[in-house]
């Protein structure tokens, strides 16, 4: 961890928090409420809540549009004068008192750090996937809207094996299409039963090459075989589970520790091995495999929970940064 | 852990849920939504959320109150065809797959235990507490509701100090009303920060007598000091902050493990000492210090999660309870 010198003018918050999803939106709410400066990073609002179509899943909405909840908690945040600047955060610095943080177009410095981007998904890469329904990326999400209907899973590693499972209950058959000659390391009890649930049909070996659609709806999947030829399967769902992508290579950087699927490791208050930087969302491994909004949200309310505390026990940003600083 | 005899026509369930409160009702939503045959069991509609009138601090809610919220969740719940039993539990046994629960009128089986029976908050015990405006039992959740005001904290441990430091970032003046000589072992950094704290004026060997009232809100408190005598203190809010008691009896008589708070003690996915017993909310120390609608929410969805875990590997209450059991 670098020390580097401080500018004379860099505007200093008590917790700077970078992301727009809900993880960093909850985040914002608890640290506004809790009188710290606050600032927002982030270059586009809403995160994943705000793609999705319609939540079911949000404890205390029977159903909402994901932009809309998203849009939610901006106004119950934006009421609490929390600043937002709409930019790529590029570089974080580990200083006195916190960090600073380097984004598109300027710098500032954070007492404390709340690091919630979120995950890239993998997607497929083919004509439709964004547009057609019938394509997912969250079978815990999305699993009941399936119900008594033939649906594939793309993908074969543990989070497609265990998409499949969870699908079977639902579903009269769950193909599980994998480019490989077998899965990859699923867990074994994972392995096990799949093997015993018949309702789920391995295609191994197998790639998708086009998705097919009635009206604006898919309607099947274009397999192509190693060794010739393609075949057409009825679907009326996919999930796609080829895997996702923690943003966390600027939490690397700085010497926070990740897990094996390189999330942010973070304590039940979602501290980390860094002091004053705490991660929340998808990003990290708060919640196990469970992505959801609502434990997103949580987090961000831990998280700026424990800012706070850090805030109340050395002091804020002004006391460290309201008087310009002597350039040496 | 005594192994009973099962009764030849109890009911058998994937998950038994004790509780009603916003972790209950998330967990109810996740396990319904994973098709486990769900219970839910418990006294009373909507926990501490359905008690508090307006939440402001539930991110994608601007306002909403309390009551409301848990009706949009029970909603939810509903139309997953998860049952409920309006009863107390009275006792909870572990036997092969799973645990029998007791309760008023009755007795099942859950083949997984999620323990959302919240916590009881201590009152004061004064008329008008129930249905003044101006007194709170949470100031992380209604501190800015009394920015600009003076206000008191009651209570002297922890909890209180911690209360009126963060009331003293919004308010002119804090009183904190306690009466013992000396706080009761609060950290030694809040008790530093409090002594620092210029608008927090410790009021101690001290008791509230009565509650003081203009229209239907709080104006002061009548204050009695031990050595005779009574004054009166003009106060626009107070802060309740005399402990809260988990209920968590019948956890502890199972063996599950509690904190030197009596809370469950869970893992990040709300797992206990005690196998396919999961915890979630006020009852257990998931968000450490922080209860809240939103942390017991994300907790009761984590604790499903886990529940269906069991089940997915396990089995399900059916293959295990559906042919009647012989009776020896």
């Amino acid at each position: 961890m670098v020390e580097v010198k401080r500018k004379m003018d860099v505007e200093a918050y008590d917790a700077v928090i970078l992301g727009q999803g809900a993880a960093a939106y909850a985040a914002a709410l608890y640290s506004g409420r809790y009188r710290l400066e606050t600032l927002m990073i982030g270059p586009t609002f809403g995160g994943e809540t705000a793609t999705a179509s319609i939540l079911a899943n949000y404890p205390g909405y029977v159903e909402v549009d994901g932009f809309e909840l998203m849009s939610r908690m901006k106004e119950q945040v934006d009421r609490l004068g929390v600043k937002t600047v709409q930019a790529q955060a590029s570089a974080i610095a580990k200083v006195e008192h916190g960090f600073d943080i380097t984004y598109e177009g300027g710098q500032v410095h954070g007492e404390t750090l709340i690091y919630a981007v979120g995950r890239e998904r993998r997607k497929l890469g083919l004509p439709g996937e964004e547009s057609l329904w019938g394509v997912s990326y969250c079978a815990t999400c999305d699993a009941p809207l399936y119900a008594g209907k033939t649906v594939a899973v793309i993908g074969g590693g543990d989070s497609a094996v265990k998409a499949a499972l969870l699908l079977s209950r639902a579903c009269p058959r769950v193909y599980v299409v994998y480019r490989g000659q077998a899965f990859a390391r699923p867990e074994a009890v994972s392995l096990r039963l799949i093997s015993e649930r018949e309702n789920i049909v391995p295609v191994l070996g197998t790639r998708v090459t086009r998705l097919l659609s009635r009206e604006d709806a898919l309607a099947g999947l274009e397999l192509s075989q190693p060794f010739g030829g393609s075949r057409e399967l009825a679907v009326e769902g996919v999930f796609v589970e080829i895997g996702a992508e923690p943003r966390s290579e600027m939490a690397r950087a700085l010497g926070v520790a990740l897990n094996e699927k390189g999330e942010v490791m973070v304590g039940k208050l979602m501290e980390t091995n860094v002091p004053r930087f705490f991660a929340a969302g998808d990003v990290c491994d708060g919640a196990g495999d469970l992505k959801q909004t609502i434990t997103a949200a949580a987090q961000g309310a831990l998280a700026a929970t424990s800012a706070y505390k850090v805030i109340s026990v050395h002091g804020n940003a002004c006391e460290h940064h309201c008087v310009p600083f002597e350039v040496d």
